[in-house]
């Protein structure tokens, strides 16, 4: 799944950014096993399939007020719960509802295997960055429990990855998107804004995507399938002539 | 209400700080607003001053999971109305509650009188930044609809307003706490923790204190009536002799 190595240009690279949900630490897993739930939870009202798509749907709408975060994928959840049941839903399946979020923002933070080889590994070689996007709150919570804060420079939490956020974010810390690398799972968030500002970014999937993060198209940008491929490749790539 | 001047030093001065919700723009009074209707909508279950009081102690306790915001703020509306109509609230009562959640969150952002001639009068004279606290993602939608953000030279939502978030952020920025002056409607949020790290604040208090922020005792550090109070008071500002 990794593509060819010519593809990436270590030489260039001073500062390696990282995604944090689903980079770092699991994050996804537990939205989709909240999912799992919801659509038992509504079953009698509404078949599996069709909540999906309902909540999908609710998720998108409610992106430009709620933004990113458990408490919005909460709320989105119970308004779909009343519209997909008719107004059925009894008040203590909301409270369930509610709580399950309470349960996601309290769940302990759980990094993925090799991100702390990895980042011990770049650390003499490159300035790193954290650059995560979603509620302030917990994810400040989630950094301060992972532990890894004191490794990076800087740590970002942006309401939305998009070019012009990065574009500030690099110019604060002094950095050319030129000599800036990006990793982390979401092609849409993590690889094609920085593309597009003309830095270099790796994608490493996660094993699940989220419906509003998903994009069209075969990757046309490098991938790898363990942030543990990191370093062989960018201790083995070779800038291609150019 | 202006407390002494001497209370100032504004030579020691070269950075302003301000606070955003309630400072440069109205905000709890639409929370107050949202409040009297959940009061009203609760009525048949239980009386508005016991709703008061269940509803804030069911913020603080969701205080260390949902952050500052209005999506928090909602949820907590929700499960004060679950709880306090021991589940008879009606489902359209609750899309009710979020459809006022949702319409906070688009309400268009109102500049607080004095806001803009305080901000023209300061600048040329002294740095200024903006520091908030609350949901990232609606912070910044309300900064970038203010008008005001090309204003500061650098603009920080944090997660909480406590010593150790301002010292961080005055040495991002290369600032020592006893050139910062904070000025916000909060004594808990924006005077006491500056004061605590070495830094001058001064509270200019909004019509109406969230029963979250609210501290004991009499104010013992400087006071304005209205932010338009501030050119006049660093202007007249005497250092006393020390």
């Amino acid at each position: 799944m990794t593509k060819p190595q010519e593809a990436i240009d270590p030489a260039a690279v001073t500062v390696i950014g990282f995604d944090a949900d689903d980079t770092l630490w699991h994050s996804e897993t537990f939205f989709a096993l909240t999912e799992d739930r919801f659509r038992a939870l509504l079953a009698p009202w509404c078949a599996p399939e069709e909540l999906t798509t309902r909540f999908l749907d609710r998720e998108r709408s409610n992106l430009a007020l709620f933004g990113y975060g458990i408490k919005g994928f909460t709320l989105s959840m119970i308004e779909t719960a009343i519209e997909a049941s008719e107004g059925a839903i009894p008040t203590g399946a909301i409270q369930q509802i509610i709580d399950w979020g309470k349960e996601m923002l309290a769940h302990p933070v759980d990094l993925i295997d090799g991100v702390e080889a990895t980042l011990d590994a770049v650390t003499p070689k490159y300035r790193i960055v954290l650059l995560t996007k979603g509620d302030l709150f917990h994810q400040e919570s989630k950094i301060a429990e992972s532990g890894l804060a004191d490794r990076f420079e800087a740590i970002e939490v942006m309401a939305e990855k998009d070019p012009a956020t990065y574009r500030r974010f690099l110019a604060s810390i002094g950095v050319e998107p030129s000599e800036f690398l990006m990793i982390g799972n979401s092609a849409r968030s993590d690889v094609l804004p920085i593309i597009e500002i003309g830095g270099q970014a790796i994608q490493v999937p996660y094993e699940i995507t989220w419906g509003v993060e998903e994009v069209d198209g075969d990757a046309s940008w490098p991938v790898m399938r363990s942030i543990s491929d990191l370093v062989p490749l960018l201790d083995e790539s070779v800038s291609p002539a150019r």
